[in-house]
């Protein structure tokens, strides 16, 4: 799927902008240093590497996208304050950028987020708003609050500042796999929702090892990614449909647009995962790993444990995106696992 | 308790031998590169921050200490083999040791130890020797084994090598703390048991930051450490006592001789903590810094949950010791949580 595009068309203005590069990526890391945590690699038993980006603050990776886009606002701007839809993540590294940066944050979200998410947002002192399950619903009461009051908003994954925040996990999995001796090209192993994540380590990884592969995964029962991609055009699901899945941080009914052009051009293949492999790779990563991971964070190493024969040839490296889960939900996939 | 003594007397030869230095800690690091993880500092809540050695391989520091005294073994020894005695953490990283360093590694532990850990030796191609849960029975089975087959017997404490092989935690927090740019002393908190942890990272703290403050804490149902710094000599409890506590790994009886003379020296404080604190603690780690901990690696994160106020002043950094527990048992901690 290594297509010919460098470039995306920006809704707003219909006109074409650049992709993100490897200095975006780089900018980024700069901007993050002492904010988002390096993860660290961990072995995972003799057949690959994890890379906990549930480890994060606010535990998840998106405080990189966030932090990276906040960074970058005027004082001002940050005082009259950042609006934010998110089933949960996303909401949490708002609030907490925000905090960070000294600014205000209101997160729209939807009635159904997961309540460990919910208080990491209130922890952060962010104005929550809540709205039905509906991501259509989410997005247009976020505008609707960026529009009334001023308010920057920051989009989960359709954003090139959050693309290449992302992307510093890539640069990181480089660097690392340098210092541990790695040998041979890497298969990076991502969740993808909306396709931030995935995009910004494709940019990364494409761009320092061209000769590595990029494989996003997802639930087969939010496999809109697979099917967009196939399709070359954002063919999105239902909420009906996506809504039925375990991983709650993959609900997104289609790639947004700007992570889309990237995928086109840097992933290079889509493994879905069924709901009893997400469940079987949380246990295992408590078991094993000593990791707590929320489903969505688990659909990589799901892929790794039932999956790798579909993978392309290389050394695997699960990223797992995020630990946000509520313990009488966890407690279930432990005992059943 | 910074006492005089610089060294302790060896019980075999009756001569007095050096204390373990910062030299000493020095050349374990270099040997542990690559083998051991050089753990992440993470951020806790606004108050802290902690170290998990739970991620290490075989989940737990023990790997430090049994690679550094593994590694200095000869050719001949190592295929001769090794025998340790252990509850379970140090048994797993003996036979993990011995596994990457090719080598024979037979285990004397208890019936009682966690499957858990059992599962992880045998993983490792370890010999196990199930012995009673008293920790004599251990000590003497396993000097029998050693004696009769010519193995070389790896004390989990109880050895210089071991407690500089523990000491790298103390060297990577002295240099994480600095590259976080924490200012004014720290306050390191460790879970003791046998000693051979807190020695270690005594040993590198205050050798590199001598206006720190290294904190051991234990449960109060084995408050043998407490007791014998207070008493100035090793005053050990009774198994039947020890072994009540959920804190698997701190049930030894007493300090074992040569950390109990750097404990001596070393040690500030000694906290204890009750077992619904130890519990609580547990609960608190998946929750809020998705992290897996065995009830053992809990207990100074428990010393800052509870005893905030009997620490001395500083930036505290917990030592989260390790993460094996059998899930059968960490789903009643979260449950109850």
């Amino acid at each position: 799927m290594d297509g010919e595009c460098g470039q995306y068309t920006d809704v707003t203005t219909a006109q074409t902008q650049p992709l993100v590069t490897i200095d975006d990526v780089r900018g980024a890391a700069e901007r993050i240093r002492g904010v988002a945590l390096e993860t660290p690699l961990l072995r995972f038993r003799d057949v690959g590497w994890v890379k906990p980006e549930s480890l994060q603050p606010t535990g998840s990776f998106k405080i990189r996208g966030a932090y990276n886009t906040l960074a970058q606002l005027s004082p001002e701007q940050l005082r009259t304050g950042v609006v934010a839809h998110s089933s949960g993540n996303h909401a949490q590294a708002v609030a907490r950028a925000a905090r960070l940066l000294g600014g205000r944050a209101v997160i729209v979200m939807p009635r159904n987020a997961p309540q460990v998410k919910v208080d990491g947002v209130r922890a952060d002192a962010g104005e929550i708003v809540f709205v039905g399950p509906n991501n259509e619903e989410r997005v247009q009461r976020a505008h609707e609050i960026a529009d009334a009051d001023g308010l920057e908003l920051v989009p989960s994954a359709n954003d090139v500042r959050v693309v290449a925040g992302a992307g510093t996990v890539g640069l990181e999995i480089d660097a690392q796999a340098e210092a541990a001796a790695i040998r041979g090209p890497l298969v990076v192993l991502t969740p993808v929702g909306l396709g931030g994540l995935a995009s910004g380590i494709g940019v990364a990884i494409k761009a320092l090892r061209p000769d590595s592969h990029v494989v996003a995964v997802e639930p087969e029962l939010a496999a809109d990614t697979r099917d967009s991609l196939a399709a070359g055009t954002v063919t999105p699901w239902p909420a009906e449909l996506t809504g039925r899945t375990i991983a709650d941080g993959l609900r997104g009914e289609a790639p947004a647009e700007i992570p889309f052009a990237h995928l086109m051009k840097h992933i290079d293949a889509v493994i879905v995962v069924s709901e009893s492999e997400i469940a079987s790779a949380v246990a295992v990563a408590a078991r094993e790993l000593k990791l707590v991971l929320e489903p969505s964070g688990a659909v990589s190493l799901a892929a790794l444990l039932f999956h790798a024969s579909e993978l392309p040839h290389g050394e695997p490296i699960c990223v797992l995106s995020g630990g946000n889960v509520d313990m009488e939900r966890y407690v279930r996939f432990l005992s059943a696992g």
